[in-house]
Protein backbone atom coordinates (compact mmCIF):
# COMPACT_ATOMS: atom_id res chain seq x y z
CA UNK A 1 0.00 0.00 0.00
CA UNK A 2 1.15 3.51 -0.74
CA UNK A 3 1.69 5.72 2.08
CA UNK A 4 0.39 9.14 2.10
CA UNK A 5 3.64 10.87 2.13
CA UNK A 6 4.73 8.01 -1.04
CA UNK A 7 1.24 9.86 -2.68
CA UNK A 8 1.92 12.91 -2.19
CA UNK A 9 5.67 12.83 -3.78
CA UNK A 10 3.83 11.28 -6.79
CA UNK A 11 1.34 13.80 -6.96
CA UNK A 12 4.12 16.44 -7.71
CA UNK A 13 5.61 14.45 -9.63
CA UNK A 14 3.35 13.92 -12.04
CA UNK A 15 2.58 17.61 -11.83
CA UNK A 16 5.94 18.44 -12.46
CA UNK A 17 5.35 15.97 -15.69
CA UNK A 18 2.76 16.57 -17.26
CA UNK A 19 1.57 13.74 -16.81
CA UNK A 20 -1.95 13.43 -16.79
CA UNK A 21 -2.94 9.85 -16.91
CA UNK A 22 -0.45 9.35 -14.18
CA UNK A 23 -2.04 12.05 -12.21
CA UNK A 24 -5.77 10.26 -12.83
CA UNK A 25 -4.55 7.59 -11.25
CA UNK A 26 -3.49 8.61 -7.57
CA UNK A 27 -7.14 10.77 -7.23
CA UNK A 28 -10.17 9.61 -6.52
CA UNK A 29 -13.08 9.27 -9.36
CA UNK A 30 -15.02 12.32 -6.86
CA UNK A 31 -12.12 14.00 -6.02
CA UNK A 32 -12.96 17.30 -4.49
CA UNK A 33 -10.22 20.05 -5.09
CA UNK A 34 -10.86 23.44 -3.20
CA UNK A 35 -8.80 26.66 -3.62
CA UNK A 36 -10.35 28.94 -0.33
CA UNK A 37 -8.73 32.30 -1.10
CA UNK A 38 -10.77 32.57 -4.12
CA UNK A 39 -13.52 30.33 -3.80
CA UNK A 40 -12.24 27.89 -6.44
CA UNK A 41 -14.30 24.45 -6.43
CA UNK A 42 -13.72 21.76 -8.74
CA UNK A 43 -15.53 18.37 -8.63
CA UNK A 44 -14.53 14.89 -10.14
CA UNK A 45 -11.36 13.59 -11.20
CA UNK A 46 -11.68 14.10 -14.91
CA UNK A 47 -12.72 17.86 -13.94
CA UNK A 48 -9.86 17.99 -12.19
CA UNK A 49 -7.19 16.63 -14.19
CA UNK A 50 -8.54 18.87 -17.06
CA UNK A 51 -8.15 21.70 -14.70
CA UNK A 52 -4.51 21.49 -13.79
CA UNK A 53 -3.60 20.25 -17.40
CA UNK A 54 -5.31 23.51 -19.24
CA UNK A 55 -5.78 25.91 -16.40
CA UNK A 56 -1.55 26.99 -15.94
CA UNK A 57 -0.16 27.02 -19.28
CA UNK A 58 3.46 28.19 -19.49
CA UNK A 59 7.15 26.36 -18.96
CA UNK A 60 6.74 26.38 -15.15
CA UNK A 61 8.44 24.06 -13.02
CA UNK A 62 7.46 22.62 -8.88
CA UNK A 63 9.90 21.49 -6.46
CA UNK A 64 9.03 20.08 -3.30
CA UNK A 65 10.12 21.91 -0.53
CA UNK A 66 8.31 19.39 2.38
CA UNK A 67 5.49 16.46 2.09
CA UNK A 68 4.55 15.28 5.28
CA UNK A 69 2.08 12.09 5.42
CA UNK A 70 0.22 10.30 8.35
CA UNK A 71 -2.46 7.95 7.70
CA UNK A 72 -5.11 9.53 5.59
CA UNK A 73 -4.06 12.67 5.37
CA UNK A 74 -0.75 14.43 3.95
CA UNK A 75 0.46 18.03 3.68
CA UNK A 76 3.17 19.52 1.11
CA UNK A 77 4.75 22.98 0.81
CA UNK A 78 6.68 23.35 -3.05
CA UNK A 79 7.68 26.10 -4.59
CA UNK A 80 6.08 26.86 -8.64
CA UNK A 81 8.71 28.88 -10.68
CA UNK A 82 7.00 30.59 -13.42
CA UNK A 83 9.32 31.61 -16.25
CA UNK A 84 11.15 34.53 -15.30
CA UNK A 85 9.03 35.02 -12.64
CA UNK A 86 9.52 34.91 -8.57
CA UNK A 87 8.68 31.82 -7.43
CA UNK A 88 5.81 31.28 -5.44
CA UNK A 89 5.15 28.76 -2.43
CA UNK A 90 1.73 26.43 -2.56
CA UNK A 91 0.45 24.84 0.45
CA UNK A 92 -1.57 21.78 0.12
CA UNK A 93 -3.83 19.61 2.24
CA UNK A 94 -4.46 16.32 1.38
CA UNK A 95 -7.15 13.24 2.24
CA UNK A 96 -6.74 9.72 0.87
CA UNK A 97 -9.74 7.26 0.85
CA UNK A 98 -9.32 3.63 2.10
CA UNK A 99 -7.85 3.08 -1.56
CA UNK A 100 -5.20 5.54 -1.40
CA UNK A 101 -6.44 7.50 -3.80
CA UNK A 102 -6.63 11.72 -2.85
CA UNK A 103 -10.70 12.36 -2.08
CA UNK A 104 -9.85 16.20 -1.32
CA UNK A 105 -7.17 18.64 -2.15
CA UNK A 106 -6.84 21.93 -0.35
CA UNK A 107 -4.39 24.50 -1.54
CA UNK A 108 -3.28 27.82 -0.88
CA UNK A 109 -1.07 30.50 -2.73
CA UNK A 110 -0.13 33.05 -0.30
CA UNK A 111 1.13 36.32 -1.85
CA UNK A 112 3.54 39.03 0.01
CA UNK A 113 2.23 41.45 2.17
CA UNK A 114 3.46 44.33 4.36
CA UNK A 115 3.31 43.32 8.29
CA UNK A 116 1.29 45.17 10.73
CA UNK A 117 3.54 47.80 12.91
CA UNK A 118 2.89 46.88 16.40
CA UNK A 119 4.95 44.09 15.79
CA UNK A 120 8.23 45.22 13.69
CA UNK A 121 9.92 45.45 17.13
CA UNK A 122 9.32 41.71 18.01
CA UNK A 123 10.89 40.62 14.22
CA UNK A 124 13.94 40.91 12.08
CA UNK A 125 13.02 41.73 7.85
CA UNK A 126 15.09 40.01 5.55
CA UNK B 1 8.37 10.48 22.90
CA UNK B 2 5.75 13.16 21.63
CA UNK B 3 5.14 12.29 18.58
CA UNK B 4 5.26 15.56 15.98
CA UNK B 5 1.27 15.56 15.47
CA UNK B 6 1.02 15.44 19.22
CA UNK B 7 3.77 18.47 19.47
CA UNK B 8 1.34 20.16 17.20
CA UNK B 9 -1.80 19.55 18.71
CA UNK B 10 0.05 20.86 21.79
CA UNK B 11 1.29 24.17 20.03
CA UNK B 12 -1.86 25.55 19.00
CA UNK B 13 -3.53 24.53 22.47
CA UNK B 14 -0.81 26.61 24.22
CA UNK B 15 -1.19 29.61 21.73
CA UNK B 16 -5.18 29.25 22.26
CA UNK B 17 -4.30 29.09 25.78
CA UNK B 18 -2.05 31.56 25.76
CA UNK B 19 -0.29 29.25 28.23
CA UNK B 20 3.27 31.02 27.43
CA UNK B 21 5.47 28.47 29.42
CA UNK B 22 3.81 25.67 28.18
CA UNK B 23 4.86 27.08 24.57
CA UNK B 24 8.93 27.96 25.82
CA UNK B 25 8.50 23.87 26.44
CA UNK B 26 7.77 23.01 23.19
CA UNK B 27 10.38 25.30 21.03
CA UNK B 28 13.93 24.49 20.83
CA UNK B 29 16.62 27.66 22.63
CA UNK B 30 17.91 28.34 18.93
CA UNK B 31 13.87 27.93 17.04
CA UNK B 32 13.71 29.71 13.74
CA UNK B 33 10.50 31.41 13.13
CA UNK B 34 9.67 32.51 9.23
CA UNK B 35 7.12 34.20 7.25
CA UNK B 36 8.31 34.23 3.80
CA UNK B 37 5.38 36.30 3.15
CA UNK B 38 5.83 38.97 5.22
CA UNK B 39 10.37 38.16 5.28
CA UNK B 40 9.80 38.77 8.87
CA UNK B 41 12.16 36.36 11.33
CA UNK B 42 12.20 35.92 14.50
CA UNK B 43 15.66 33.68 16.12
CA UNK B 44 15.46 31.71 19.02
CA UNK B 45 13.31 30.38 21.75
CA UNK B 46 12.49 33.75 24.62
CA UNK B 47 12.24 35.93 21.33
CA UNK B 48 9.40 33.65 19.47
CA UNK B 49 7.56 32.93 23.24
CA UNK B 50 7.39 37.10 23.38
CA UNK B 51 6.53 37.41 19.80
CA UNK B 52 3.48 35.09 20.04
CA UNK B 53 2.41 36.77 23.48
CA UNK B 54 3.19 40.16 22.39
CA UNK B 55 2.55 40.79 18.69
CA UNK B 56 -1.06 39.53 18.57
CA UNK B 57 -3.33 41.51 21.39
CA UNK B 58 -7.02 40.95 21.07
CA UNK B 59 -9.65 38.01 21.58
CA UNK B 60 -8.76 35.92 18.82
CA UNK B 61 -9.37 32.02 19.03
CA UNK B 62 -7.51 29.48 16.81
CA UNK B 63 -8.83 25.92 15.67
CA UNK B 64 -7.23 23.02 14.52
CA UNK B 65 -8.36 21.99 10.95
CA UNK B 66 -5.89 19.58 9.87
CA UNK B 67 -2.61 18.10 11.96
CA UNK B 68 -0.13 15.83 10.01
CA UNK B 69 3.13 14.80 11.76
CA UNK B 70 5.54 12.16 10.42
CA UNK B 71 9.05 11.79 11.54
CA UNK B 72 10.63 15.11 12.53
CA UNK B 73 8.19 16.83 9.97
CA UNK B 74 4.68 17.98 10.90
CA UNK B 75 1.99 20.64 9.37
CA UNK B 76 -0.81 22.35 10.14
CA UNK B 77 -4.01 24.19 8.89
CA UNK B 78 -5.76 26.72 11.15
CA UNK B 79 -8.32 28.83 11.75
CA UNK B 80 -7.30 32.22 13.28
CA UNK B 81 -11.13 33.69 14.09
CA UNK B 82 -9.88 37.54 14.83
CA UNK B 83 -13.05 38.85 17.52
CA UNK B 84 -15.42 40.16 15.00
CA UNK B 85 -13.67 39.82 11.83
CA UNK B 86 -13.76 37.05 8.58
CA UNK B 87 -11.80 34.10 10.10
CA UNK B 88 -8.16 33.28 8.43
CA UNK B 89 -5.84 30.15 7.18
CA UNK B 90 -3.18 29.82 8.59
CA UNK B 91 -0.37 27.26 7.23
CA UNK B 92 2.50 26.25 9.16
CA UNK B 93 5.40 23.36 8.42
CA UNK B 94 7.50 22.37 11.23
CA UNK B 95 10.77 20.42 12.17
CA UNK B 96 11.41 18.78 15.00
CA UNK B 97 14.90 18.17 16.90
CA UNK B 98 16.24 14.80 18.14
CA UNK B 99 14.87 15.95 21.51
CA UNK B 100 11.18 16.39 20.10
CA UNK B 101 11.28 20.12 20.16
CA UNK B 102 10.38 22.67 17.53
CA UNK B 103 13.43 23.94 15.59
CA UNK B 104 11.83 25.73 12.38
CA UNK B 105 8.43 26.91 12.20
CA UNK B 106 7.04 28.38 8.70
CA UNK B 107 4.07 30.13 8.74
CA UNK B 108 1.84 31.19 6.00
CA UNK B 109 -1.29 33.92 6.28
CA UNK B 110 -2.81 33.44 2.91
CA UNK B 111 -5.23 36.35 1.88
CA UNK B 112 -8.29 35.68 -0.71
CA UNK B 113 -7.52 36.99 -4.25
CA UNK B 114 -9.18 36.50 -7.44
CA UNK B 115 -8.54 34.30 -9.66
CA UNK B 116 -6.96 34.40 -13.30
CA UNK B 117 -9.87 34.43 -15.75
CA UNK B 118 -8.46 31.93 -18.10
CA UNK B 119 -9.14 28.91 -15.98
CA UNK B 120 -12.39 30.09 -14.89
CA UNK B 121 -14.32 27.52 -17.28
CA UNK B 122 -12.22 24.95 -15.38
CA UNK B 123 -13.94 25.81 -12.19
CA UNK B 124 -16.73 26.34 -10.30
CA UNK B 125 -17.42 29.33 -7.93
CA UNK B 126 -18.70 29.47 -4.00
Amino acid sequence: MTSAHQAVTAYWAAIEARDWEALAGLVSGNVFYDVPQTRERVQGGEAFVRFCAEGFPGDWHITVERAVGQGQHAASWVRWRPAGDDTQSGLSFFDFGDDGRITRITDFWPEPYEPPANRARLVERY
